[in-house]
């Protein structure tokens, strides 16, 4: 039995949608519903139509492949930002290859090596080192969190890390905190140094003095806080509130204190950053800066695949909403 | 200035290493010295050594990229397990292409179709739907966590479950618990059917008998297993122990005793099954059964690779040893 050999024109009659919501199905590319994707998969069945003859139009080279740097993917807020990246890709018929570098600027410049070496057609550095901008190849690239350093004109997608900073504190502050220890990473990059401008904004505008003994700045992780904190009071420093800059630091910052032997949020209170959850499923839930993923993983996935269609792109820096969410550190 | 042109025997002379030895080193086989790595890039730099022509032993369709598919990344235990993969995979040249399905099975197909597309030669599964067999293309395969249900020659790797649940059984046991709930992920796969085998094994063992009113199956996530033990104690549920399947569905045991009204361990004691790190930095740090991630990413990048290299690999099923680690909840 033979069957009638039609067109995508031909299929999208039948299915009484145009030839681009066709194409689109055939990509998986979302924009459509459930019923046209079911009659449209219907049909492309019955008349036994070969949707890779759509694909003709793309160049052949394209590998369709998005190479994602990130310092580890065990990171709860990088693995939301990387599946919903992913999620939103292969709908557009890209996938993506995740690198762990342990934020280790060789195995970066390796990954980057390789990911080239595949054919890659776009790339994705989240929290990447500051790789020198000449070893970053000519390709559609976004950098989400953090900027290569000397790329002036990278296209960045961050979250608006001064407004968080400002929320944290600014909340602090309206529950009658006046020494806010702020602990951070230590590190000189540009997440950490936008959260303590909004940090020293809201102070500014409380009319509170900054105070160096209560920048805390320490290695990124929950074990560095909570022996921080210990360190801090045992050498009888004051602090009646705490903004830690990530969530495992706010658990770290929480833990210290109340081994130290003060009631969290009675002695002192403590706003983290992330909303991952370990925020809502701590010792004490605490309150903390929520990150828009979907909104950084939409941007980040649209521009790439702008860059590659060729589209122009105009916007370089696009700042991604916070907000705060309240529980009961504060 | 021309350079003399070396073949990789006279690297390996001067470097005082095998030719294999160098070989791993292009490749970034992980086996040598950092010495060695040093010694070796240094000659290669010097005489300009091209490494791309030992390559050519290789199929030249190799693409070496894997295709990986879980659920979501996002769940810490599958994180690490993606992360200890990638990273041994990338020692050995290979890239990782992530595929999130939320365990749904059209998903699932999707994805196998596009990986097959772009020509991964190998492929894991980490606790996938039970494909029917026919789908799953004929390329080195492993299953991490469940196996396809009719592929009786498929590689699966696995904790051993079944000691599992009999080490979290056993802990309640012997520190006087009787009645002890079993809280699972109703469904009826080989992860969840295993755990609770190791739990009547101590059951019986104890000499205490089964009883079908313990035995909570329900969906797994925290907020289920909360909603489920506030609904079992509102019955007029007893019981003074809960060996729950999964570290979120512990927690909401733990969360959801304590609404109404009893004490962690005092009144019932919890073990949980994962030890990620919510286990550790909840509310009440508790006990839990250790996987062991490490082993099983060695098992499973050494598998594939030995398949793809046409390795006998006679092994078929991999059992890897759990541990308990004791917190507070026993």
């Amino acid at each position: 039995m033979t069957k009638e050999r039609v067109s995508i024109k031909k299929i999208s009659e039948l299915a009484g949608v145009s030839v681009a919501t066709v194409s689109r199905v055939i990509n998986r590319n979302g924009r459509y519903s459930p019923e046209t994707e079911k009659r449209v998969l219907d049909l492309i069945e019955k008349f036994n139509y070969k949707p890779n003859l759509v694909a003709k139009g793309l160049r052949t080279s394209n590998t369709r492949a998005i190479g994602i740097i990130i310092p580890d993917i065990t990171n709860e807020f990088f693995a939301q930002v990387v599946r919903e990246i992913e999620i939103r890709f292969f709908r557009n018929g890209y996938s993506v290859i995740v690198c762990n570098t342990d934020e280790k600027q060789e195995t970066e410049e390796l990954y980057l090596q390789d990911l080239v070496s595949r054919g890659v057609v776009g790339m994705i550095f989240l929290s990447g080192k500051t790789i020198k901008s000449r070893k970053i190849p000519n390709l559609p690239t976004v950098f989400i969190d953090r900027s290569a350093s000397d790329v002036s004109d990278a296209i960045v997608i961050e979250s608006d890390n001064l407004q968080g900073g400002y929320l944290a504190t600014k909340e602090l502050i309206q529950h009658g905190c006046r020494r806010i220890a702020l602990v951070r990473d230590k590190r000189n990059i540009s997440t950490q140094t936008n959260r303590q401008a909004g940090y020293e904004k809201a102070l500014t505008e409380a009319g509170i003095p900054l105070d160096q003994d209560l920048l805390i700045g320490i290695d990124v992780n929950y074990e560095s806080a909570r022996q921080a904190l210990i360190d801090f009071l045992r050498k009888g420093g004051k602090l009646d509130g705490a903004f830690a800059t990530t969530d495992w630091m706010a658990l770290g910052t929480i833990d210290g204190i109340r081994e130290m032997g003060y009631s969290i949020p009675e002695d002192v209170k403590v706003v983290g950053f992330d909303d991952i959850s370990i925020s809502r499923f701590s010792s004490i839930p605490f309150t903390t800066i929520h990150q828009n993923v979907d909104q950084m993983a939409d941007k980040a996935v649209s521009t790439i695949l702008d860059l590659i269609e060729g589209e122009p792109v105009t916007e370089t820096h696009h700042l991604i909403p916070v907000h705060l969410i309240r529980r009961s550190s504060v």
